[in-house]
């Protein structure tokens, strides 16, 4: 691989520069991802076309000095080939046609075989390693089990996710036995996923934060840990590092370090130095950037970042992003000079710290 | 008064069992609040109407053995005092019609006086606390410094706050002028709302969880901070106890803690026992049941609350309350349930300790 710096970086191995990548990196907005977009027609066409999917993956490495891509999917691919019918309304976020209400709904969902409804998936991992050439690592993903539960039940997005809690509260059972399924169809489809050749894989716990103390743990982090024990952690004679991320987590991040993953994902409202000084070396941390200092001038970017990098420390183990993902309404400039800031610091950073030893 | 008991909580004296109010109490779960509201014709009006807010105000009491009254009002009742235009379209949220976008407005924003063009609220404050004849103290409120800024740069609420945010980043001088009108006001609006017979005040900073860690602290805390100091400490020989909550601020309690509150706020995300580890007994806590455990059964309800009231302890100092406002859809039996439940388990709590000590 040419730059593999974002792998020793999950591995905790020394590297001369903080590698970074962004959260929703190919995104609306590029100019080149919206005519990508536009050609496709929709954005569920785009995520399931293979050869769409490679174009708009790469387009961000194109323009700018990053660290890894990431695979463009959807996270609510799974529950889609589960057969609950994913849509999206015009300028509205995910739904499904058919959201799990009743019981006998709940008792016949079943894992999906990778290779068979999600294969689209799988050839566009397939097709953008191929494209990469080795430039970077891809990373894999997959909502959490808990996340791609919310959407299942509540059908779309929410405020109060007031469905998915009257059946968390009412019904645990029922939830429980929705989490299972998506324990095993997770596992299976990061695991297909790696083996077509992503090469990190990432779970976006979007909604955890929504859950009380207790029920983060039995509801959401009890079956991400499940996936991650199930995990491949090792392919083409490479560990595999897996990255937990829960939005709204930061009371949890002892407990998520201790998940068997190998880095953390932290939202904006994190402090660098305190999360890593309560989960020490033991993994990891990926972050943190608040996504709205994208629209701040350049030389306060530039600082922000800066006050990120210097919060994480020049210790291994930090991959810069940013807390969330990239905002629609970016200006495609400030991504340029964020990247460069995180690279031209981190390594001074680095430097400095080699000629103190 | 008849029932102090949530002063005394408040002022980390010993109670006879833990006191009981709910954020949002006031509101559409109850048949009787939409009755008035229809004949007032609007939200709008029947927060205006010192008679209609009188009314509202006390029907959960008529209901509930709860612990306090909760002025009805609105957040937002400030900055419309600036002549910032607060309206409600239909199914909506809060609005303004001229939120801050130019330098201009912000630079001749001013502190209203309360008692002229919030007059009305003084009133109410008035009038609900001859009707409450001593049953229970009256609780004001205020939206923070913070949250007030979010919807005046805003207009509206937001998932993301990018005009917000985008000031944050890109012109802060703007939005700390802002803050320190707004600190101003508030602490004014609270004072006025002490003088017309608040026995306590909250500050509620919905939206400072959307801040970085160091952004709570340099655009939320220090002017809630400046508030509280300015705040009048004392009535009719009574201390007036002072509660700082802050949605999604579960990361800077100990901040907050030290902020000259007398009790902080949680939402249902923080464990009640840790909490009370990390700011020992500065400071009274109240919260923090999620409200869709209300969307439970009775059975299932109980235990919610139970195990909220044993992760706070029965070390004095605790006030129950929902780690949120009570959604309308909530079944008003659950309501009935929980209020019994605090009463009844807490009172066993603490009477097992004095039968141990």
């Amino acid at each position: 691989m040419t730059n593999d710096t974002l792998l020793r970086a999950l591995a905790r191995e020394p590297t001369d520069y903080t590698p970074i990548w962004l959260m929703r990196q190919a995104g609306r907005y590029l100019p080149e991802y919206n005519a990508t977009r536009a050609r496709a027609g929709s954005f569920l066409a785009l995520a399931r076309s293979p050869a769409y999917a490679t174009e708009v993956t790469l387009q961000p490495l194109e323009r700018f000095a990053l660290d890894a891509a990431i695979l463009f999917s959807d996270i609510l691919t799974v529950p889609d080939a589960m057969g609950l019918g994913l849509f999206f309304a015009d300028g509205e976020g995910p739904r499904f046609e058919r959201p799990l209400r009743d019981e006998a709904a709940i008792r016949s969902l079943a894992a999906p075989d990778p290779a068979d409804r999600l294969r689209y998936v799988l050839d566009a991992v397939r097709e953008i390693r191929k494209a990469l050439a080795g430039r970077v690592p891809l990373i894999g993903f997959s909502g959490s089990p808990f996340t791609l539960a919310c959407y299942m039940v509540q059908g779309a997005g929410s405020d109060d996710w007031r469905a998915l809690k009257s059946m968390l509260y009412a019904r645990p059972d029922l939830l429980h036995r929705i989490l299972e399924v998506n324990a095993r169809a997770v596992t299976d489809y990061l695991n297909a996923q790696i083996e077509a050749g992503a090469q990190a894989v990432m779970i976006f716990d979007t909604w955890g934060g929504q859950l009380s103390h207790a029920g983060y743990e039995e509801f959401s982090l009890a079956y991400s840990r499940r996936v991650i024990a199930g995990l491949v952690k090792q392919a083409a004679g490479r560990r595999v590092p897996s990255i937990l991320y829960t939005k709204g987590g930061g009371a949890w991040l002892e407990a998520m370090a201790a998940s068997g993953c190998d880095a953390v994902g932290l939202d904006w409202t994190v402090d660098g130095a305190s999360a890593r000084a309560r989960v020490g070396s033991r993994v990891a941390l990926q972050g943190n950037l608040d996504p709205a200092a994208l629209f701040a001038p350049a030389d306060r970017l530039r600082a922000e970042a800066r006050r990120v990098l210097d919060a994480f420390g020049s210790a291994p183990g930090h991959v810069f992003n940013l807390g969330h993902g990239i905002a629609p309404q970016t200006p495609v400039e400030s991504v340029a000079a964020l990247v460069d800031e995180v690279r031209t610091y981190s390594r001074k950073l680095r430097a400095a710290i080699q000629t103190n030893a």
